[in-house]
């Protein structure tokens, strides 16, 4: 991370709930990563709480605090985002702090695990989103104009980089290939997905076929230019609105995907429904030198404060965190811890049909580690 | 239409079947059209075959010959196109017909309804989906350049205006109306929809503040605006990403949505799935003086040849297309003559678990006429 551990295993991780029910469930999460058994090797863990937020925004003027950043850089090995409340209408000045925190810790890889728990009933599906996460629409350079007859006409760039594609891109295939060895280790009869690993691209060339043009070409390559390395790699792709389509019909047909960052996030919702809740699904912001993990999820103001906001996507969210940070015995015994309470189908929030509150299945997970 | 019929019930149609499919699916929804009970009233169709398409790119170097749209123009009150291969690669001088074709003739909305048929066990969907037809990341304004480090850098212009998006807003109230018009002549218990009528605005504005802004608040617009005419229809909003979300966790809460391009293409195909096949969802593209059917589905080049596609998309783009030229009467036939083979259940292609024909679907909504 940015900020070198001063003994080798201490880790600092800012905590930054924003909105809403991130308020409920970082404290979850950061409940699991405390109950962590503790062994020689395991990360001691340091939390620091940091601002952000459109309720930070209106209170105080500023969505990311200069402070949030300077201590995530200075002091931070990783972060937790919670979630943050969109204003329905423009408000001047405000900005979303997360795609400001992406851009200026160069987190450049949105990876979405969406996973059904064997023995749950759910679709079975086991497929892994990696949404490039600096650029598309994401850039926000957008202007406004009026016509000949005095009416408004407004643009948006959307900006498509070799550079950010192909960053993109050899995330995807190394992350095929990681979860081909993790799969290895599991017995056969177990595996989801029991083919050879996958990158599906997902673009829309037939419309936009300079910009999606270059994604697609230049993803592809990563497969051309490291042959031997991705040979065990199977590689295929899916305009974005047959993706949707073909994600409900058979979830199970994809493993790795690969997007562009808004393909990226339309997806990742989609893939989200197909095992029962938002609630379930976490992310990992992820750069060279830093994580940030955030659950899926948004700040769910019909609900905060309320204890019914699900704190799984939160709290394995901490578990990628801890596989991205090179923790990765600790992220499978919370990965597991999950599944367990997933599996045993008692302890579960609303959005599951349930009536535990956050901390009762907080509670149980840690329980289980 | 753009050429007034010599005769006042005889109604020139532009059969444009391009690639794959196209070429099974046109043809059957001319002999549903063509088997439809003459009445004093009803229209006299004489079809005349028009050529498009990526095939007829790859021969003639040419994807929408001038002729088509001199044609349309001159001597077609409406049309139904098939559907288009697209080329996985960049083609120099290939652009999508259909793109072309919707820009050309300023067909501004593409109303995509996605309905269930009761009795049938799907899940209850009764959806309108408008799609704004004309800009969006659909100019197709594309550039590429070269970055300092001799890295390629693309960018592509995303066009939302206040004009557009008032055409695409006007046409999602007038329909909300017009639907709950229709629902009233329909016994309580048989209607999907059981509320008042309802818009439901998607966008991203927490990401593009202007143009998405833009789209918001024009769209909003037009209810505030024509608050007598539009009192009795609800308006609400979602972002694109949870769109996606609920429609696959509640699709019944949605009547009518509007949409910008892009999201609207994602949606229409996300809802697709929800009704089992792609191969049910019609679609017309419509403008103030022209109107095109057309299948939501694409050429499935993998199927194409051997009688298995589904002609009920076609069929039913031919309905819309009828319905918006004013013979509601006729349009409502061949509805439910596809809503009675549905329901029965024994004569389906293969994307709906049968074994029949396209020519034996076909011929069973005929009979049904
Ligand atoms: C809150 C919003 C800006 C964000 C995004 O679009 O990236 C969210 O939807 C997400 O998926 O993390
Ligand atoms: C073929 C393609 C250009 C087209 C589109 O994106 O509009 C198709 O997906 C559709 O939905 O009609």
């Amino acid at each position: 991370g940015f900020a070198t551990a001063a003994q080798s295993n201490k880790v600092t991780i800012g905590l930054i709930p924003a909105d809403g029910i991130g308020r409920e469930v970082i404290p979850a999460a950061r409940q699991v990563l405390e109950s962590l058994p503790k062994s020689e090797l395991s990360p001691r863990f340091e939390f620091i709480h940091l601002d952000a937020g459109f309720e930070h925004f209106q209170k105080h003027g500023v969505a990311l605090p200069e402070e949030t950043l300077a201590r995530l850089r200075g002091e931070c090995q990783g972060a937790l985002f919670g979630a943050v409340s969109s204003p329905s209408h423009k408000v001047a000045g405000y900005s979303s702090p997360i795609v400001a925190l992406r851009k200026h810790l160069d987190l450049y890889a949105n990876v979405r695990p969406v996973a059904s728990v064997a023995g749950t009933g759910q679709k079975q599906i086991d497929m892994l989103i990696i949404r490039e996460n600096t650029e598309c629409l994401y850039i926000k350079q957008e202007r406004i104009e009026t016509d000949a007859n005095g009416l408004k006409v407004a643009y948006a760039d959307r900006r498509i980089s070799e550079y950010a594609s192909r960053r993109a891109g050899l995330m995807a295939f190394n992350m095929a290939l990681m979860r081909d060895k993790l799969r290895s280790s599991i017995p056969a009869s177990e595996r989801l997905w029991q083919g050879k690993p996958k990158v599906t691209i997902i673009h829309k060339s037939n419309v936009l076929s300079i910009t999606d043009g270059l994604w697609r070409e230049t993803v592809r390559g990563v497969k051309e230019n490291n042959a031997a390395l991705y040979a065990g790699v199977d590689m295929d792709e899916q305009l974005v609105d047959s993706m949707v389509y073909r994600m409900f019909r058979e979830p199970e047909a994809f493993d790795v995907v690969v997007a562009p960052n808004l393909y990226g996030d339309i997806i990742s919702d989609g893939a989200a429904a197909l095992v029962g809740s938002l609630g379930l699904v976490p992310s990992a912001n992820v750069g060279d030198n830093f994580v940030v993990g955030e659950p899926v999820h948004g700040s769910a103001p019909d609900i905060a404060g309320q204890q019914k906001a699900n704190p799984i996507a939160a709290i394995r969210s901490a578990g990628l965190l801890l596989e991205h940070m090179g923790y990765s015995g600790d992220a499978a015994r919370i990965y597991q811890a999950v599944d367990g309470v997933l599996r045993e189908g008692l302890i579960k929030t609303p959005d599951l049909g349930g009536k535990s509150t956050t901390q009762e299945v907080t509670d149980a997970v840690c329980k289980r580690l």
